[in-house]
């Protein structure tokens, strides 16, 4: 029988496909569901605890208690508050106070490595769970960018990389060469939301998402599914560039479908083949 | 008699400004108002042309008709549109048409130098006839930033360095050490706008807004004025930090008062001050 898997579970869907890919397998399975974050529909009846998220000792005391081997950390942390995030002993010890004032990736990365290196978990990706969720290469539907649009591509990602080692830089819209959004805390929906109005008339404009430089991506990948694509459609992008193998595609079927009836290409790039000494900012 | 000067003006109040500082030293002035961009209400009864965007030769005829020898550029152009940007066959000819997918930075300096270059007129900036505009060094008003909002500047003038060679970030908010949104296309007040929700409880963060690196500060310097300070009063900033002497501040005794009155400082800085190997991000 396999190792049962421990799901930290912040926001959004993840968590639930997770608990979904376990039961399939008749994978035993345990939920930290973390309070103000994971979405309690989601959590359902399956095993679970509820914890404050400072209360990192509290969680390891669940985890090993139920027995769990390896960990997962799925769905986003919305930015908590300092009262949420107070650390009882355990999170202090293991943190150290000045982490609190480092962006997501420092934080991340610390959890991940307290996990595997002090309290002796193996911390795995979500893709590992789910291997069919990784984005694949190329086209996900039946639409491509045109040339122009792949100039722009290739100008997010230039823009992506360099913001990146500054902890900023999830995602980025771009239309005929110019930045009309880049992502910092406010997330993707509200950066699709705001470029709408920004685009220059008529459908253009992408919006590349990549993981940052160095992230800690099996705290943190990044993801889309038909929700991004409702919002991409509705604020009147060409389409949506991704990295292949390294974003959450959620409900692929019904991305690949909402994408084509909106006419808009969704694409796992690999963000090295789109630097070149020949994009539009050098 | 001065030599009379020439405003292209876009939209907010520096055409107005302008204009009054042209009157009260009896300095002759004409302005060219471009159509969808100017305020109506700004130009009033000074003498003027309104003229589309794109038509250039128009703009150059009315100026040369008037005697302009000097030249400013005033005040924000929204992104145009496609049929706005249109450009007649002067415009054609100076601006080459690949310059219409270029960033705002690449446009503004094509202008002015083709003003100067091509066609004759010196091109000033708008501190150079309104000197008291520019802002001063160190705090405007009662308050100063502390010690954790000064290591937030720090952060946020490396983030900006890094983000301007890409022609984006105009401002950056920042707070205890995360950066909570970074400006593009959508201006600042709706960067502040958004970075309200997202602080963390408590007063605190700062905007910070500098020209970028090369920016061509006589067609585009940073401004802020009363409607910037009640803005980040609004999203319960700490402050706000301009760059000392290359940030128009407009009714600088009203954001004085205003700043002091919501308990905010304004400080003038030198950005390479706070540059150093110490910073949260390095």
């Amino acid at each position: 029988m396999a190792v049962k898997l421990g799901i930290l579970a912040g926001g959004g869907p993840l968590p639930g496909y997770l608990v979904e890919a376990c039961r399939a397998s008749q994978r035993p399975v345990f939920v930290v569901a973390f309070e103000g974050q994971a979405d309690p529909n989601v959590i359902g009846d399956t095993p679970h605890a509820w914890v404050r998220l400072g209360a990192a000792g509290q969680a390891l005391d669940h985890l090993r208690a139920q027995g769990v081997g390896e960990i997962v950390m799925a769905g986003p942390v919305r930015r908590p508050t300092l009262r949420e995030l107070r650390p009882d002993r355990r999170a202090a010890k293991f943190l150290g106070m000045g982490l609190l004032n480092k962006g997501d990736d420092g934080l991340l990365g610390a959890i991940v490595r307290a996990l595997e290196e002090e309290e002796g978990f193996r911390v795995v990706g979500a893709e590992e769970v789910l291997a069919d969720l990784a984005a694949p290469e190329g086209p996900f539907g039946g639409f491509q960018p045109d040339e122009n649009v792949a100039a722009d591509i290739a100008y997010g990602v230039k823009v992506l990389r360099a913001t990146g080692p500054l902890d900023i830089g999830q995602a980025v819209v771009v239309q005929q060469g110019i930045v009309l959004g880049l992502e910092a805390a406010e997330g993707t929906r509200a950066l699709l939301e705001r470029c709408g109005p920004l685009r220059r008339e008529g459908r253009g404009g992408v919006m590349v998402k990549l993981p940052k430089p160095g992230q800690e991506t099996r705290a943190d990948m990044p993801a889309i599914g038909p929700e991004t694509i409702r919002a991409a459609r509705d604020s009147g992008l060409a389409g949506i560039a991704v990295a292949a193998g390294a974003t959450l595609v959620f409900e692929r079927d019904k991305v690949v479908a909402e994408a084509d009836e909106a006419g808009m290409f969704v694409i796992g790039i690999h963000p090295g083949d789109f630097l070149t000494d020949n994009d539009p900012a050098s």
